[in-house]
C-alpha cells in the first residue's frame, strides 16, 4: 500500500491532485519520473550509478539505492504512471531532523537551454545560492513530542541571509525547543551530530576530498539531505547523523573538468559546519544582534567577554579589562579609548567609532553607512534602514520585520 | 625613466595612444588607475592588504608588493595621471614563460550593477570561465633564443577548450620549441616547475588551503600569474616558479562567507596541474587525435599500449594482448573483439563500436553522433563534422580549420 512520505521538506508533495513521491512500507520510495528528459536524465544517472566504476565504495554509499523504475498509481490520481524506484531514506527514523540543502552557486548548465539558464539565474540570484553557494531548500527540525516539527515554509527557507543560515544550522543541532522566544540556540548536539569521525563534517569532508578529483559527473540542482534524531542524541544514543546525495535531472558529464560548481558549494557548506563545531556555545547572529554594548562588544561577528582578555585579529593580545587591541594594531585603553580601524580613537566611555563616525556609545550607534542610531531604541541595517530593536529587526536589505511574530519566531 | 614593460601577456598593453600600465628600473609597475570605483577598489585593496592583518605571511607572498599612488606621465601621452606602484613581477627574469589565469566561473559579484553582470556573463560564457572555473587571459612561453617566444593572441586564448587548456598546460613546461608540427609536448619541466616543495601546485595547494578558510575577501576577475625560466629549467638550476594574485579592481567583502566561486576555479586548475604531474609524459589532448590505431587505443582520453595491461574502470586488469575490460566489467577477447558501453561486441581487428554503431576499425571510426568516418582520411567532430585528417581538424564547435597552418601552429 502506497502512502504519502511524512518527512518530505523540499520537492513536490504529493496530495489530492497533487503529483508527488510515495513510499511503501518494505522500505521503497517511487518518485514520479518528470515526463521530459529531466526524468530520462535520472533514470540514466541511477541505471550508471550501481555499475559506475569511478564512483568507490565509500563514496556510492551517499547516493540512495536505486531499484529501477515502476508503473504505479500516481499521488494524484491520474493512474498509471513511471515512478523511479529508491531507498526511502526516512526508513526506520522515527522524528527525523533533516535539511535538504541545494548545493552549487549555478544551477544550471552551461548546456542547458537558454530559457532553463535564465530561470535558475533568477531562482539562484534571489535565493542564497549565489552568495553562499548553495541554499538551504527545505528543512524540519524535531522539537519535542508536544510540539512536534518546527518546518518552515520552502519559499522562506531559501531566501534565508547569510546570517540567518548560520542560526539554522546552529539551531538544526540545538536541544532548545525553539518556543522560548529568548533562547539562543545552543548547539547542544553540535559535537555528536556534526563532529566526530562518523558525523556529518566527516562525510562532507570524504564528499569534498571526492569531488576535488571526481571529473565524471557534474550535478547541477542536486541537493544533500542532512538527517540525524534528536531524540537518540538526547538519550545519548548514536544520532545517525548522515547525509545523502540526491535529486539528479539535472547531471552532465564532466568531461575531465572537476564540478567546481558544487565543490565551491560544498566548501562552504564545510566552512559553516567547522564554525560552530569551533565556537558551539556562540551563536554570531544572535549574539551580534543582542550583545549587551556595557560588557560586550562584537567586530566581525566575534563576541568578547570585555573583563576577560581578547586577541586582535593580528595576535595581539590585550587584557580587555584595560586594552584593546585594534585591526591593524594600535592598542588602546579600553576604559577610555577605542581606535577604529582607520585610526580614529573614540573615548570608550562615551564615543564608538564605526569607519570614519563618531558615536556616543552609550546611546548611539553606526552603522555601516554612518547612518546614527540611539542603541536603546533603535538598530540600523547595513544600508540605513533605522528600526526599534525592542520590537522590529531589520535584514539586510532593509526590510523590516516585526521581531516577535516574524523572525524570532521563525528563525530564532 | 618610465617604459613600457616586456612581459605583459594580459590586460591593456600600453603603446601610442594606449593607456597601459609602466615599469621602471628600479623594479617598480605602475598600473594606471581606473577612473571610477574600479580603481579606488583597487586602491583600498592594496593599501589594506599590508595591514590586514586577516591574511598570514604565507600568504602575503602571493600578494605583489604595493608602493602607495603616485602620478606619473601617462603611456598614452595624455599628461600626468594616477598610477599604483606595484613590485615588477618580471624583475630580475629575463625571458619568462607567464600565463595569466582569471580564476573563477564567475568574474561579476552579486552586489555589481545588472549592466556589468550582463557584460560579465557573457564574456564567462563565451570564454572557459564557465565550464572549467578559469580562463588563461593571457600567455607566453619562451621557445629559444632564435625563436623568441610563443605568444598567443589573448582572445584566442581566452576561448581555447577543455583540451586545449591541458594541453597549454603541458606546453608550458615542456621543452619542445614549439615548432615541430609532429613533437608532442614533453612535459619535460613539469617535475622541476609545477612539481616540488616549492613548486606552482604546492603554491596552488597553500592558496587553496587559505581560501577554504578565509572569509574577508571575494576576488571577482582576480587572476593567478604562473611565472618561470625556462633557461634556468634547462641548466638545472632552480627555474623560479612563482604564483602572484594579480588584479583587485572587483574585490568585495567576504561578510563572514568563504570566496567559494574562486575556491571552485583554483581546485579545478590544481586538479588540471595535478593531472600533468601525475602523467608527464602522457599528452591526452594530442594522443586522442593521433593514437596509432594500429597499436593504440584511446577510451574516456586513456591512452594504453595495447601490447602491455591495461586496467579497466572498475579494476579488472586484463592481459591487453588477448583480453580488454569494458567499462561494466564485460571482458572481451582483444584479439577478437571489444565491448562497448552497451554490450556491443565487435571484432577489434575489423570492427569498434562508439555506443550504439558498430565500424570496421581499420577504415573507419565514429563519432559521439554517430557518424562514421574513414579513419585514415577523415575524423569527427563531437557534432559531426567531417573533416581530412591529414589536413584539416574540427573544434568541439565543427569549426573546421587546417591543421598545418592554424590550430597545429597555434596550440600543438
Amino acid at each position: 500500500m502506497l502512502k504519502v512520505p511524512q518527512h518530505q521538506v523540499a520537492g513536490h508533495e504529493a496530495g489530492i491532485g497533487k503529483l508527488g513521491p510515495l513510499v511503501d512500507e518494505s522500505g521503497r520510495f517511487y518518485k514520479p519520473l518528470q515526463g521530459d528528459e529531466r526524468g530520462a536524465n535520472e533514470v540514466a544517472f541511477y541505471s550508471s550509478l550501481s555499475t559506475n566504476s569511478g564512483i568507490p565504495e565509500h563514496i556510492q554509499r551517499f547516493f540512495p539505492t536505486y531499484y529501477g523504475t515502476q508503473l504505479v498509481e500516481a499521488s494524484d490520481g491520474s493512474g498509471l504512471l513511471p515512478h523511479l524506484v529508491l531507498e526511502d531514506l526516512a526508513l526506520g527514523r522515527v522524528n527525523p531532523s533533516i535539511m535538504d540543502i541545494k548545493i552549487g552557486s549555478r544551477t544550471w548548465a552551461p548546456e542547458a537551454s537558454e530559457k532553463y539558464i535564465q530561470k535558475c539565474l533568477k531562482k539562484d540570484r534571489e535565493s542564497s545560492s549565489l552568495s553562499l553557494g548553495f541554499r538551504i531548500s527545505g528543512l524540519q527540525i524535531y522539537r519535542s513530542k508536544e510540539l512536534g516539527f518546527w518546518k518552515p515554509g520552502k519559499k522562506a527557507a531559501q531566501k534565508l541571509s547569510t546570517e540567518e543560515v548560520k542560526l539554522v544550522l546552529r539551531r538544526f543541532v540545538s536541544s532548545n525547543t525553539l518556543n522560548d522566544l529568548d533562547s539562543r540556540p545552543d548547539s547542544a548536539f553540535a559535537s555528536t551530530v556534526y563532529g566526530g569521525s562518523t558525523g556529518i563534517l566527516s562525510q562532507l569532508l570524504e564528499l569534498k576530498a571526492w569531488f576535488e578529483d571526481q571529473t565524471i559527473f557534474h550535478l547541477y540542482s542536486c541537493s544533500i539531505l542532512v538527517m540525524f534524531e534528536k531524540e537518540l542524541a538526547l538519550k545519548g544514543k548514536n544520532p545517525g547523523a548522515q547525509i545523502k546525495l540526491i535529486d539528479f535531472a539535472h547531471v552532465y558529464e564532466g568531461r575531465g573538468v572537476i564540478d567546481h560548481n558544487f565543490l565551491g558549494g560544498l566548501c562552504s557548506l564545510i566552512k559553516f559546519i567547522s564554525e560552530i563545531l569551533t565556537a558551539p556555545s556562540e551563536c554570531r547572529t544572535e549574539a551580534t544582534a543582542k550583545a549587551d554594548q556595557k560588557n560586550l562588544t562584537a567586530d566581525n561577528g566575534v563576541v568578547a567577554d570585555h573583563k576577560s582578555h581578547t586577541a586582535s585579529d593580528n595576535g595581539v593580545v590585550a587584557d580587555q579589562k584595560n586594552l584593546t587591541a585594534s585591526d591593524n594594531g594600535v592598542v588602546a585603553d579600553q576604559k577610555n579609548l577605542t581606535t577604529s580601524k582607520n585610526d580614529v580613537v573614540a573615548d570608550q566611555k562615551n564615543l564608538t567609532s564605526s569607519d570614519n563616525v563618531v558615536a556616543d556609545h552609550k546611546n548611539l550607534t553606526v552603522s555601516d553607512n554612518g547612518v546614527v542610531a540611539d542603541q536603546k531604541n533603535l538598530t540600523v541595517s547595513d544600508n540605513g534602514v533605522l528600526a526599534d530593536q525592542k520590537n522590529l529587526t531589520v535584514s539586510d536589505n532593509g526590510v523590516v520585520a516585526v521581531r516577535r511574530s516574524s523572525l524570532t519566531d521563525k528563525w530564532c
